[in-house]
């Protein structure tokens, strides 16, 4: 069966210990990728600091760091797209984290549930996925 | 059923359009997200520049761009644990590329399947995995 409870709740301690084994880029920044955990679809790559794992953490909910806004990030603000943490990992080096989360709605910008909507096909780029949301009704 | 079969043969003016596609960074990278075609399990997270990627579909075989070695790579040239690409995904942004592939061995250089061998459990980052391969012995 499929991990789906919510993350047991961590202490400021154990998420500090837990922060530290990441090795930030110059930028102060770490890979994430965000895999549906229901079917193990790849939802999207995105990045994030310190403080935006700290509050993923906290709030179960997934936030990133914006490098076009430079602004933090709680995915699903204005959307109410957001993607409930329900598993994470790390890789061999300590800068890419992987999420498995619970996506409410879809994960792009452009109203398809991956961002990954477009497949190598016949010689060209196919989209691949319908639309599961109108994002001009959403932003 | 997966699609397991080897992706069609491209020509090179086919292969130059797809590139053209990429959104590379400053440093002239995308980044690559390999799956594993059989289980949808992430197995690792790498860098390429168009170059590694017109490698990658001319051979089938996945080519990256190393960051720290400023060089070319071909996954598996040392260890044998090669990579075949069955199927190419790109984001909505272009920027990065979803590869799932076949994997020979492990893709992990510490000798797992994936570099995601560590999970969060109970406040700490747990290794979840068993090695595939004697790191010590192929490297």
């Amino acid at each position: 069966m499929k991990k789906s409870a919510p993350m047991s709740k961590l202490n400021p301690n154990q998420i500090e210990a837990i922060l530290d084994q990441l090795k930030c880029d110059r930028s102060g920044l770490v890979t994430v990728v965000v895999q549906d955990v229901a079917n193990g679809e790849v939802l999207m790559v995105a990045h994030a600091n310190p403080e935006a794992l700290r509050r993923t953490l906290e709030t179960g909910q997934m936030h990133f760091w914006s490098r076009s806004r430079r602004k933090l990030w709680l995915k699903g603000e204005t959307s109410g797209h957001v993607q409930n943490l329900r598993e994470l990992r790390i890789d061999c080096d300590g800068d890419v984290v992987l999420a498995k989360v619970e996506q409410v709605g879809g994960a792009c910008h452009e109203g398809y549930r991956s961002c990954f909507f477009r497949r190598l096909e016949g010689g060209g780029w196919v989209v691949t996925a319908e639309k599961v949301f109108d994002p001009g009704k959403v932003y």
